[in-house]
C-alpha cells in the first residue's frame, strides 16, 4: 500500500526509522531530508534512504507518508508547511515526546475529508546521543509505540488506509503500538520518561559539581553510577522542547520527586526508610 | 602465600569471593560459613567453597584470612567476636560498605604487633538482588576495590604479609585496588553510590504510587525507565545499615539534589536549563 515515504530530519530516529523499514522488508521509495546536508549523507551511505531531497516541501508532496522526525516545535512548523500542499491522498506522521500541541494542531490543519490525515506518533525509543551515525534498526524492536488519534477525526478514506497501513510497519519494526489520549499521554510520559530524565540530568550536574574534578573518582561508582546518569549526556536541543511543551507535568513530577527525596531524607534511622525500600520493591517486582 | 580462607556470610558477595579466587587460579582452601545453611549449600554446590563450616568462630581461628562478607552491623559484631581468639598470624577483610566506623573498629581491636590484622575493604560491586545463587565469577571484574588503611597502624609482619597477599588476589579477580582514607570514602560514596540508591528507591517507590496500578504502561519507559528503577529492587536489610553509617554524607548529599531538582523546576522555561543539561554533559563527557 504505502511505497513513497518522505523522512524529514535524518538523525538518530529518522535514520533509524528508515534502517528498520528496510529490514522489515519496506521495498517502496524513502528519500530524505535533512537541515544540515550532512546527516543525511550519512543516513544515504547507511542505506536508512534511497536518495536525499533539497526540497522537503516537493518531496513530501511527492511522496505519500512524510514521517516527521525532528523536536517538537520544528514539527509543529513543518505541520503548519505542509497542511496547505497536501492533500487527502497523503498522511503525515511523527515521533515528537509530547503530543498534546501536535495532536491539536492535527487537529486543526489535518484530519478532515478534504486534507491530509496525521497520525500523532510517539516511540519510547532513543539513545542519549544523538545524530545519524547511531541509527539502528533494531532501535524500535520491543518499544512500545504510542498513538494519539483523536476518534472524532474524520480522515478521507485514502489517508485513513495510509494510517492503518503505517500503524503495519510500525508492528513490523518490532514496536508494540497502544493507542492513548493526548492529555493523558503528556501526564505519562511525564512520569515514567521526562522525570527519569531530568532527575538523571540533574544528578548528573551535581555529581559533576561534587566528583567532577577527579574522574577516576566516577570509577568508583561502578555500573549503578554509571546507569543512573547516562541520560545526562541527553542534548538539550530535544529536552528543550519537551520542557516546554510539557511544563506542568514535569514540574508536578519533579515536585513529587523532591518530596519524596525529603521524607526518605528524614527517616534515614526510622521505619520510614522500610516502607520506601518496600514501596519501590513492588515497582520492581516481576 | 595465603592458602587457607574462612569466608563468613555466603551470600552474593561472598560466594562471588569464592568464585573468582578459584578462576583466579587460587588452589588453598576456602571454608564458609552462613548463618542461614541454605545459602551455604548453594554456595557450596557452585564450587565457591570446599566446605561448609558450622563453628564460624573455630573456622575463622583455622584459617589465615577471613573474609567477613555480611552486612555492617553485622561485620563490626564480628570484628568483637574475632579480635580475641585471632592472633598476628592471621588477617580478616571486609567488603563493607562504609568504613568510618569498621575502620575504627580496626583500629581499636586489630593491627597491633600482637594482634590479627585488619584490611578494611570495599569492592564497587553488586547487584541489585542478593543471594548466593546469583553469585558470579566476573562480579569483580573491572570494579574498582577500595581500601581504607591507616598508615599509622603497626602490624605484625605476618599479617601485613598476608594483607599484601589479599591485595594481589583483588587484582587477579580483576579490581583494581585504591586506596583512600575511610572519612573521605564514606563522604565520597555519598555521592557516587549511596545517592544513586537512594534516588532510585525515590523514584521506584513514587512512581509505583502513580503508575504501579498499570503494569502494561512500566513497557512505555522502555530502558531509560529500567535503568532509572533498578537500583529500586535493592534490600533495605543491606541499606539500613549504610543509611546508619554514613546518615550525615547521604542526607548532604540527599539535600543537595533536593535544591538542584527544585532549581531545574524552576528553569524548565528559562537559560537556566541548558546550563543544567551542559553541566550534566559534561559529568558524561567521555
Amino acid at each position: 500500500m504505502i511505497d513513497r515515504i518522505a523522512i524529514l530530519g535524518t538523525g538518530l530516529l529518522g535514520t533509524s526509522a528508515g534502517l528498520a523499514l528496510r529490514a522489515a522488508g519496506f521495498r517502496g521509495t524513502i528519500t530524505g531530508w535533512n537541515r544540515g546536508a550532512e546527516g543525511a549523507q550519512t543516513t544515504l551511505a547507511m542505506g536508512a534512504i534511497d536518495s536525499i531531497a533539497t526540497d522537503a516541501l516537493q518531496a513530501a508532496h511527492s511522496s505519500q507518508v512524510v514521517l516527521l522526525a525532528v523536536p517538537i516545535y520544528a514539527t509543529l512548523d513543518w505541520m503548519e508547511q505542509l497542511a496547505p500542499i497536501l492533500g487527502p491522498e497523503h498522511l503525515v506522521t511523527d515521533v515528537g515526546s509530547t503530543k498534546l500541541q501536535i495532536t491539536a494542531a492535527a487537529g486543526r490543519l489535518y484530519n478532515s475529508p478534504d486534507r491530509a490525515g496525521f497520525l500523532p506518533g510517539h516511540p519510547m525509543a532513543g539513545k542519549e546521543r544523538g545524530g545519524a551515525a547511531l541509527g539502528d534498526a533494531n532501535l524500535f524492536r520491543g518499544a512500545v509505540w504510542l498513538f494519539t488519534d483523536d476518534p472524532a477525526w474524520q480522515r478521507s478514506p485514502a489517508s485513513a488506509a495510509l494510517a492503518e497501513d503505517w500503524r503495519k510497519w510500525v508492528g513490523a519494526m518490532g514496536s508494540k503500538t497502544i493507542d492513548i489520549d493526548a492529555a493523558r499521554h503528556d501526564e505519562l510520559v511525564g512520569w515514567v520518561s521526562h522525570l527519569p530524565q531530568f532527575v538523571a540530568t540533574a544528578l548528573s550536574a551535581l555529581l559533576e559539581e561534587e566528583v567532577g574534578d577527579a574522574p577516576e573518582l566516577k570509577d568508583v561508582g561502578g555500573r549503578a553510577l554509571r546507569e543512573m546518569t547516562r541520560l545526562g549526556a541527553s542534548p538539550y536541543s530535544m529536552w528543550r522542547d519537551i520542557a516546554y511543551t510539557n511544563t506542568e507535568a514535569v514540574e508536578r513530577s519533579l515536585h513529587a520527586l523532591e518530596q519524596r527525596l525529603a521524607h526518605l531524607r528524614e527517616n534515614l534511622r526510622t521505619p520510614g526508610l522500610r516502607d520506601e525500600f518496600e514501596q519501590a520493591n513492588r515497582f520492581r517486582r516481576e
